[in-house]
């Protein structure tokens, strides 16, 4: 990972940090207790927190431009925003660009005015502040022993007006994060990484400065992918696979989820899911990428690492990481071969 | 809505309540009656009833080409056709054009006869009349505990004839439309609404003379969405979200469906869900649209209109629709904005 | 079917049996008899076994590459793969060809090693020969009454490392194939057919020459789908559905899971599913094809022949599959049909 991504990292988990310090609920105590998971039983209560998060659209260099929980913070992708169901955000939205732009949250709840979008007149003008609602809700009865859907999924926000009425310049440019709504009882991770696919770019990087995201062995990790921009996808990870359903776990024998390891990933369209770093037993350097063929070769990949158990690295893991580099640093088990064409230039 | 499209809902509301009229099951009785639902454990009748129903395939101005149900009727899409799991559908097809064509359905059950393809040589040469049977069925038991799918889904029909042996021609130009197949104990909706992703244009028709849908705050709406063509699009509905399954809805909190806001939509495939108009409380005009920005760009946008309770008109609903139009004919709450650039002319 | 492709369909059968014949959990006997299922509550034996499988990658004609499971018998696709979960695979690899390439699975458990990626120095050199472990496991339990997913699932193997280090080479010219891990109980099919939409073909063929797959009326039928190259796509199979799920099966009424006919096929993505073929009942020459309708037109059709329950053909089957091939050898129900325009020459 190139020290700039990597600094971006850092800003987003931090960022992530930020975010969860305004909630009521504690996500902030170590991962690992939080692991333990509220039974769904108990957490059947109906009132929520509302977290005010104030949110800085910002530009950035090379005609980019990203959300941030500081001024001078922003990133690509913006800052995890995540809740329980039931719960509130009031973004604050500060525009500190020259550009019209908003924020256009999927899956929760807003009023028309909270829509992000110039249809509604919606929007931030430059250098404009303005608060967007988004609620959220647990699921509900209806007719016919059926349940209307609460809000809780992996979700994502983005620009909707910057360039066009439907924000197709802020979204090129950066103007996207994830955003999880949890229901009461769900598993929480120790790590988790965003990964949008966005034209022919991840998180508006190409390989190999797309990001490198590192687990050690055994921890719970969660993905968070979307889509965006004209393109299709599909997102391939290697050595892992998850459940094709709102958790990615399987809710016992006869859950009829199926397993995946490659999924599309559409504009407009996000998943998630959790695994286990590593599986719990094959560290090592993995990639994750794009499984349409010229766009792995584009540019459409990235490393996940995950270390041994106590952080350290695992046999072959750092050759990996230089061959992914273009910097071929040491002999490898097949050192003599010959056609070791690295397009990753 | 232009007054052109806005006939042709009419119509089309119009041909659905016919071809209900044709059903022994007594769909047309008021939907909130229907909403109530025939418990499933009373349902496990094998005995369904027939529909004789009569299609017209017409020639539309513009050279487009549409399915009705009387002579002088046809729409782009075609009627909404339903039944329940163990319903037949006779069709008789009555082609009034000079073009080969046909009808084929997607889910239900036919013989090589009603393939409606040329390799089975199943289609009407210009103005023939053609019957195409199709028949539905429950569930069934098989081994390993399990059950073979029955017929019900969110299905649609085409032309399989015109201008080639896949009816390329007939898709492009209009003859398709939406073919429901329920299981008893289904929620009934309020109001029913087909969107086709076709090539680059909603029921072959682009922003803003794509279809405006309306319902009150509160109504049961059923969205049955079908694409098209050559290219592939994500379906995305502002300030509604839905279970990713067979109706929309969870069976329950154990039920995996992941709720998403934004689908796949590409050649071949449909789906259908029910939403609460308004999520139950927030009344306004919203888009739905592909989500591929170039698309969006290009025209794939539509309103679904969520008038108040008692049909009234929302704050800032018709202002919305106004802007949609490419009309500023009221100030709005932010009036000053200069970057308004309705890309929708 | 022409002669070049049905050698290659008798060739994978024979090959299927092959790779059986490795394993102990008597996976050859007669399909009635294992259809009967072992029940899922005697089968939570964590002990697999270990097939060990040669596999010969081989040039063929044409510029194209295959997998085979002895000398000279390599096919596109190759062989068809499958265990239980909690076996595991040892594959010896034999590169008889002058090009680097390797084999890479989905949905299985491997260490670097065996990633078949450059990235991890993964591959067979020219003329080497290199055994990979593919590993598989039963699901497990894990925080929050969830549960870790097993490694069941409709999967696929194919090249990582030829031309690219994303083997986009390989899979161009036909290395790739089915691999199938089953949780004991599911259902075995009498039949089974691989569909891989590689670019503008079907298993790298155009029509007429792609496969043909045939069955007799009421044999329960596998599918395995497979998308590969740089292409999207929408696998569609005429009358016949399935639940798009893991099995093709519904668990029981309140399985949420949606039936399809038609599914995207994306890039690397396979899926898998059960039907009987002509449901029962209706027995044909029925088309599976893509539903983009420029690929479908391009040669992206095959049929699925499904004859009598005793073997012999059904009326118009014949003169369905001459059509096809376009040669018109006898007359039909529409025999005065003037715009017969077949595009499959």
């Amino acid at each position: 990972m190139d020290k700039h991504a990597q600094a971006g990292w850092f800003n987003r988990l931090v960022s992530r940090r930020s975010v969860l310090a305004t909630s009521a609920l504690g996500l902030t105590v170590p991962a690992v207790a939080l692991g333990m998971a509220t039974p769904e039983s108990t957490a059947q209560t109906t009132s929520g927190v509302t977290k005010k998060v104030t949110i800085y659209a910002e530009a950035l260099p090379g005609g980019l431009f990203g959300y941030g929980l500081a001024r001078g913070q922003a990133t690509i992708p913006g800052p995890i925003l995540e809740c329980y169901e039931g719960d509130t955000f009031e973004i604050t939205l500060v525009n500190t660009t020259d550009q019209r732009l908003s924020i256009h949250p999927h899956g929760v709840d807003y009023t028309t005015d909270s829509d992000g979008s110039p249809l509604n007149a919606s929007f931030n003008n430059p250098g404009e502040t303005r608060t967007y609602i988004w609620r959220t809700k647990e699921m509900t009865a209806t007719a016919g022993r059926r349940w209307i859907p609460g809000s809780a999924g992996y979700w994502h926000y983005h620009d909707h007006a910057m360039g066009t009425d439907h924000g197709t310049k802020g979204i090129l440019t950066g103007l996207y994060g994830a955003l999880i709504v949890r229901r009461r009882g769900d598993i929480l991770p120790d790590k988790q990484f965003t990964v949008v696919f966005n034209e022919m770019a991840i998180n508006n990087k190409s390989a190999p400065n797309t990001p490198m995201f590192e687990a050690n062995l055994g921890q719970r990790v969660e993905w968070i992918a979307i889509g965006h921009g004209t393109q299709f996808h599909t997102f391939h990870l290697h050595a892992h696979r998850w459940a094709d359903n709102r958790t990615g776990y399987l809710e016992g024998p006869s859950d009829p989820t199926p397993s995946i390891d490659n999924k599309d990933l559409n504009p407009g369209s996000s998943f998630g899911f959790q695994v286990i770093a590593g599986d719990g037993e094959r560290a090592g350097t993995w990639m994750y990428h794009c499984h349409v063929q010229n766009h792995a070769e584009a540019g459409m990949v990235g490393l996940f690492l995950v270390r041994n158990a106590d952080g350290s690295m695992p046999p072959g893991a750092q050759e990996a990481i230089d061959r992914f580099r273009g910097h071929m640093h040491s002999a490898t088990q097949n050192s003599s071969m010959p056609g070791m064409d690295m397009e990753h230039h």
